[in-house]
């Protein structure tokens, strides 16, 4: 079947009956939401394991279950590493997998995906993972690929029902309290896992930092821990950054980032109480950080910003430019650091910035917000998870969610990387749709969704560089070496589902280039 | 049928069928929790309705329905009279009214129950409410009173299913986003109903002090809040204390503290990282102050107090006599600003402060609490809901899963009450078992629960007034007038539910004194 993009769906994988993508907000759920197991402990029972395969044998964990993780510590994590090791070790097969995120750190996972620990994946793959899925194909079922919203919403939904959540916690107490921005390697917050750790069967919470009673902030909630497991390593902290952290220093994407901001001043959301989200990439940084300067310059004061959570801005609330930081993740120490000490610095869980089946997500008040994408085509649609080669290489992170609910939605994109182009006639991948995506800005121009006509009409009074996309596109051909144009098999090896549950895209096996 | 303490309860009432007590920790929960309704909202919907009938209207309420309310305005609380005017007004009948305590300033209720706007009630009442339904019995089924966990458990595991849920809020935004412990009129923490909020089919968030996104702590979330009405007064934060906060000047009750903070000290818990319940009766609270000497006398640094929050427990933080306070509840203003600006006091759900169904309570990491009690039976049992008189005139509050989780359970009595006797030989009605009680400290001695062996030794090592509680009663006994007895009909007007969902006692109609 075609979904409203023109993307064909399968109308079934394995079991499960697909619904297909009918536009951004097209779906109203009205089912009930999953019911939670019920849980209890008498006063004085011991819940501290001493390793992984203890709890392991504790929690019941069988051949053919589903295991959770976060993604918190990114690159640094050592966590699944470490609980897969040890599912490989006691013989267990055919487990499902259902991270936030994998990073390349997670590359051995190959193995066990070879040895047929593992079978399914749901969850972002970025790197090395994702490519050898992409090629290998050797998944017993294809990938899902959820928002950061849409992974809370499927595990509420009763789309994933995790039977034992693994919670890499820089700090816990013996009760099972804990959180992520304590302890000796902190890591930022945690609570991209406390939906698991509310659903799951059985919660395991592993700490490298056993404090006494009680460990707070209440990330995650005594209730819902069956077991504490203390071990020696859990990530790098030094690790979390995974590269995204600095600002860019090319003239080119310089010039992007200035002309978004530009951007945002003429829009006319510029004024007292002005809601941002930062973004973590370079060019991102760099917008955030020339909007931060007008700001101060307007003498605005905004609303609040969105992190991922950074140094930069960390700087922004204390200058003032903001009452109050909201983050789900922090990318450096800094923003850690903060989080602890500002009481204006606010942990926010998935299920507030971004849960489609809720009554408000945070990202539904933000003024502007800049995105990245690999590729953005003439219909505004947006491609983050594979490159122009076909491979899926990247998650969906928060792309759908923000895009979704920022009143502008800004992609800031070179129009070449490398010589290949960035402008297509169609997104190899369908990440996020046309009709949430308002401002393309790109070294070249800006173009500016049909849709938003009154944007169109402000940048041009302010003299901005509008122009449109195919314009642009055309420009920037001239000076790309054609693509290498991947060919795709039959076989579906991800889904891509939209914040609601819907499939927008799906990912096809590469069998080779053109 | 008889339950495991001998008390009679019916088999079913109405629809529901009875489950009798039969141990503290003798249910072991294997059903899954109650399910939650999906919601969804688009960006842009405005969620702020203008008063509270619109919201009556908007939400859907009918007759037969349940609405919920919660207490942290205590006695200075003018949402529930305001909002059950409304209903009256708007003709509803036959209200389930399902509040997490009533008060004295609640007595226009009364007038509700007798026209039939509202026909049951859930929920502690504290005052006229119970004493009018203990003689009037007007309402079509017995009232039900939970501890604070156990109504927590009650709504997870649907035992209550929540139409509309009220929710009184000192600080608001446009999105419902709320919290108690900043705005106009603050009244600490809210979270009594935040289970309210998650389970409730239609939430509505009621405030006198609407401010700009985002209001956080994020005690009430966004996502759960369907509407929010903006209204002149939600309280009177000046009438939180409800009386409860003078630390007692009689010296029979001054000598009463003194005895069972010397028993927590010859206890030997009181260690570093002793956790203790402070309480907010005048006994309790010069026990815990105290106990807060010893532990600077001892230079002890203890893990955490537990509140309801007091200017007592704050000091104790601010001295570095413990590490941190948790505070499912706030009893005068000195708690509030500390809960504001104290990153060491936490606000505590009920959920994590006593769910029998859950992986932990707060409650059972304590070493020490200090309780009270209307009425106290050779066999330990405790009475806090009625008078010898048989009326019921209290709430349970926390007193069942404080009492079931602190390893010294003290309860802190003098013998008589003007001339009634308080230790009795069957509590008119029981509360809390006497296997969860270990300590009864009176000025005339302390005694311990025969299964506490090890205590009374510590005690007799040290020197205290240990007795037989027996000796204790036959001694005050020659000093009592003879109580008037209660004569009770059939009818029963309440079941006192333990904290597992099991019926522990019930209470009849008073139809007269002998």
């Amino acid at each position: 079947m075609k979904n409203a993009l023109g993307r064909e769906i399968p109308e079934q994988i394995g079991e499960r009956e697909l619904r297909p993508f009918k536009g951004a907000f097209a779906t109203t759920p009205t089912a009930q939401k999953a019911s939670r197991p019920q849980k209890t402990v008498k006063p004085g029972e011991n819940k501290v394991l001493s390793s992984i395969e203890e709890a392991i044998e504790a929690t019941g964990l069988s051949d053919g279950m589903t295991i959770s993780f976060h993604h918190s510590f990114r690159n640094g994590d050592l966590l699944v590493n470490q609980a897969l090791d040890a599912c490989a070790r006691m013989g267990l097969k055919d487990l499902r997998l259902f991270p936030t995120a994998l990073f390349p750190v997670h590359e051995p996972l190959i193995e066990h995906i070879k040895n047929g620990v593992v079978t399914r994946i749901e969850g972002s793959m970025n790197g090395p993972v994702g490519a050898f899925v992409s090629q290998g194909g050797k998944l017993k079922a294809p990938g899902v690929l959820r928002s950061h919203g849409g992974r809370w919403r499927a595990v509420e939904a009763g789309d994933v029902k995790i039977d034992v959540a693994f919670i890499a916690a820089p700090q816990a107490d013996p009760y099972g309290n804990a959180n992520g921005i304590k302890g000796k390697t902190p890591c930022g917050p945690i609570t991209f896992c406390t939906v698991d750790a509310m659903y799951a069967e059985k919660t395991v919470v592993v700490t490298n930092d056993l404090v006494p009673y009680p460990a707070y902030p209440f990330e995650i909630q005594q209730g819902w821990t069956d077991y504490i497991v203390v071990v020696n390593e859990i990530g790098d902290p030094e690790s979390i950054a995974s590269g995204t952290l600095m600002i860019t220093r090319s003239p080119t994407r310089l010039k992007i980032a200035r002309l978004a901001s530009e951007a945002v001043r003429a829009s006319g959301y510029l004024v007292d109480g002005f809601n941002f989200q930062g973004g973590a990439g370079g060019i991102s940084l760099a917008a955030t950080k020339f909007v931060g300067e007008e700001m101060a310059k307007l003498g605005i004061v905004g609303g609040f910003a969105m992190g991922g959570g950074t140094r930069l801005l960390v700087d922004i609330l204390h200058q003032g430019l903001v009452r109050v930081i909201l983050d789900g993740q922090a990318f450096d120490t800094a923003a850690i650091e903060s989080l602890r000490e500002d009481q204006n610095h606010v942990i926010m869980d998935p299920g507030q910035y971004a849960n489609y089946d809720s009554r408000g997500c945070s990202t539904y008040m933000l003024d502007a917000a800049f995105l990245g994408a690999t590729e953005v085509d003439l219909d505004f649609n947006v491609n983050v998870n594979t490159h122009s080669d076909g491979q899926l290489l990247h998650g969906i992170g928060g792309h759908q969610d923000v895009a979704s609910g920022a009143k502008m939605t800004v992609i800031t994109i070179p129009t070449l990387r490398g010589r290949l182009p960035v402008i297509v006639d169609s997104v190899t991948t369908v990440t996020t749709p046309g009709e949430v995506i308002d401002v393309i800005v790109t070294e070249r121009g800006i173009a500016v969704n049909p849709r938003r006509e009154n944007l169109k009409e402000r940048f041009l009074a302010a003299g901005l560089p509008v122009r449109e996309l195919k314009e642009i596109k055309k420009e920037a051909n001239r000076l790309t070496r054609p693509p290498r144009k991947p060919i795709f098999g039959d076989e579906v090896i991800a889904l891509i589902e939209w914040r609601d549950g819907t499939v927008i895209d799906t990912v096809r096996k590469v069998i080779g280039w053109e």
